[in-house]
């Protein structure tokens, strides 16, 4: 769970409804036609654009994209080193138990393989298929939070469009005009909240989120490519080091310094 | 066919149909005209930017987008595991008459030129110029419902600009005032609706059903290959599964398990 | 001469008029200082983005776009075969007169070459070198149409502007207030019509043509390679055929048996 | 520290206030919930899109980009080639005391490393990571800014829909629906001042900076490689100076000369 | 000296001054204040994304872009070609007093490398630095007019805004409305003719005057690579001669014919 994304979500509506407040009367700015048309609109369209399984999967994204909690590379780093001493010592079947206390489906998979004695080459071709995969998942992801940013302010452009053609058509009272237009210009209000609050800044974080599970499926490749070759711990640590910056890099030293 | 592509497109016009009938009077948004010069503005523009055999593939394409039914990829690999099958235990030529049994045109095709003794490379060459082809149809594809999806915003803003000169030019009557921009406005809509109900998501789409298309194929080619040089129909299915997401290959293994 | 450009444009423009005359007054919407501030503007800034010499070669690249017709691929892979034939009946000196006979100067300059028994490397490079100056000059092209497509509509809202002010800062007369703003959107309605109708259909349809004079280049290039090597004529044709889609290859073939 | 970028910041906003002054009434332009909407709703979008720690950055981002003084290469160049006559006179060893006497951390790690005897492969290898790892760091400071001087304009608009809603449903009192419409229009003008004469500036300005400082990191890079060679002093200072403009290399000779 | 862009900028000043004085009144549309915000704002904001030293190279970027006069690459050939004759006959050393006489400072200096003796790697080495320097001088031109044409039009409407609240919250006298927002416009029509008549197609051509340096530049490095090696003129001039269109080539043949 990232703190940041909730915390910018939350105070982000908490601004603009305090914003609508201040200009009087709250209930003007509620309509739930004008919320179908656009929340409805946007979803039509994203789902037209996408196969029926990957669009279903949009509340999932979105909760990953809020809670997700990534992994400390660091931490992972820790445990493939481990895992390296356990191999060069007690030789590569040694990790068969160890895989059932490794929590990472990934890393547990990579090791299985190395413990069966499976080609190098074949592992790694098998481990980067899966990491291109997931890569894959996650564009995927990110166009669901993209179409759904692009097509909530089209939509909020159309409600007003017909919203206005409502009410210049019918300007007998002109004491309703006001209303009408402020009504009709609610479909545009929601559609740039619902594009620049929710969905635009998701769809950027999610992009950040895949860096970093790419960062760790890498590492975790280079781990076990490592520990089946039987290289020195010391070495293992050193060389997947290098994918961290170098202020975590300084955290762990004082880590195992205290 | 796609449910969801149906469904989005169905549903949005309902969800836009429903906005209008509350805004009061529907024949206020019917206008013969208008829908000419969106719809029409918008086909000039896209014929005058392709060549005529290209354009009237239109209806095709979106046909093809809306209810072509991709094929299940673990399915395709069963199938080749299985002419693998046949090729390692009865020889390559008993492949001929099954060829007849095949339904993908592509698979007989790259089959045929296997039992014909082709040579590999010559196969392989054949066949990637074909995908490359495929490939080259679905951007061209893809471009047309482009193109719709940004000429017909611009010709909706043609519209609204021709109507409000209309409407300006001759205000001698304010109480038309209103009804002559409500009729301006509504080419802007219609533009608006063409655009995000259904050539943007549908071009979205199309550029999806190619990428599946394309994985389908490039599976072919593998197979193929695979069978000509005898491959161990066990490697063939492992090899080509990689090509396949793990959420499907788990379904896979059930399946038979079962 | 590509009959879906003229169309697209004549029947856009047709269908622009068709919507002016329903609005009524044709002739407030013609206005000749307008026309001159939008195409005169869009012009003038195009020029200054251009060097002379380019910049004078716009009607023939608009005359091209519209009027040029494509070899068809097919045809020029038979001539190359034929050529291929002579040659390795009667040797390549054959070709010394065939020469003559062919229209497109390209390969005339790539047989005279082989002709003049150049080095097959030699050959190949001067060939590409002249393609990629194609490629440069046809790129050149789309820029200036794609130059006043963006342009065009830039002086449409810079005429706007002015006439809106114009208007503006004289608002003595009420009545007059309404053709003034007509009179001021004319410029838009404009550069909105001639991006729109005109020039990003063509630098579209330019994009495409381009693609299509390339590949009969690189077939060609092909071609007098082979034709030089002595390549068997039937290898020439199945090579040749594999840069051109499977629909027409099959026509080629019913027009052999027919 | 770069003068211009300050001096660009402060005009811009004395200009700004200049022509408000002009336009009379300066507390009309102030409106502390129109600051609110569109510094915060800005604030908490960007936050939404990036972890907390990258988030809290973003002052140190503002003020490296605006006070950064990137060292002169040719100082550094000189510097470098000081070292190497040292380590050729004296050998590697004696580097080991002038590392203390370098200010540049990214030098003195990699001079400590060649001191160390450190593979030279391995030097490089950290060396270029660190590279990298300041590239991305860059990055990430540049999406910040981006992201403010995307949002900013964003909520400007939104702010401003929510203005028009409130004075269009309460029309009651006609002489106050220019101030409403002022005040709703209030905050598209913060939301365009904050990204035009802030975010977007020093968004591009980071850019350059950014190249500048992996310039000197390259530069120190090939040094230290050099210094570890043992390389001619003449030789690595004309090597190194291919990396400097011309105009700096001449200041640097007539330097030498004077 | 390149006669179409200053025609172009001159004829569009033209153009846009006849159009405001067909709408009456010249000095309707002076407005000095609006003149600061846009140009000031436009340079402040600029300012702060570029070095000093940079921005201040703005109005030598802005000449050389209008009168610059590119060498003939044609002539440039035949120079080389006549330096590779004295070479040929006279020895390398011949070219030493040449050197005076050539004034393209690139070609002396690679001559005089040559001369020297400098090994022929080191040679290209240095020439293509320079190259590259002279691409990235060129870039960071053309970035100074993009910037230039991106704020300009931004604090149009910045100025805008400011002229509209104005208006707004000082409706007390509702003849001077027309009169306020004429004025509030004109800052939006300065930043569009700005950008539009001036920064935008300068950018444009600066970027092609920049592909033709780099077509020069790297004619002289391969001739004075050729020179060096001691080619034989004539293959000199034919491997040059790839580097100019046909249309050039052809030219060049009939001047030395007559």
């Amino acid at each position: 769970m990232d703190i940041a994304t909730i915390v910018g979500l939350i105070f982000g509506a908490i601004l603009v409804t305090g914003a609508i407040l201040m200009g009087g009367d709250f209930m003007a700015y509620m309509n739930a036609p004008s919320v179908m048309i656009v929340v409805g609109g946007a979803l039509c369209a994203t789902m037209a654009a996408y196969p029926l399984a990957r669009f279903l999967k949009m509340p999932k994204v979105v909760m990953k994209t809020v809670f997700a909690k990534p992994q400390n590379p660091v931490e992972l780093i820790q445990q493939l080193v481990e895992l390296a001493e356990i191999a060069r010592r007690d030789g590569i079947l040694a990790l068969e138990n160890m895989a059932d206390q490794v929590k990472d489906e990934f890393l547990v998979s990579g090791i299985q393989m190395a413990v069966d004695g499976t080609d190098p080459e074949v592992i790694q071709s098998v481990m980067e298929t899966e990491l291109e995969n997931l890569i894959e998942r996650h564009e995927a992801g990110k166009g669901l939070l993209d179409s759904m940013g692009r097509f909530a302010p089209a939509f909020g452009m159309i409600g007003t469009l017909i919203g206005l053609v409502a009410m210049l058509s019918n300007m007998d009272d002109p004491s309703k005009i006001g209303a009408g237009m402020a009504a009709a210009l609610l479909t545009t209000l929601y559609g740039a909240l619902l594009a620049n609050i929710v969905f635009l800044p998701l769809a950027d974080k999610l992009a950040l989120r895949s860096n970093e599970e790419v960062l760790l499926k890498t590492i975790v490749i280079q781990g076990v490519m490592s520990i089946q070759a039987g290289d020195n711990p010391r070495n293992v640590q050193s060389k997947l080091m290098t994918f961290v910056p170098p202020s975590l890099r300084t955290t762990e030293e004082d880590n195992r310094a205290a």
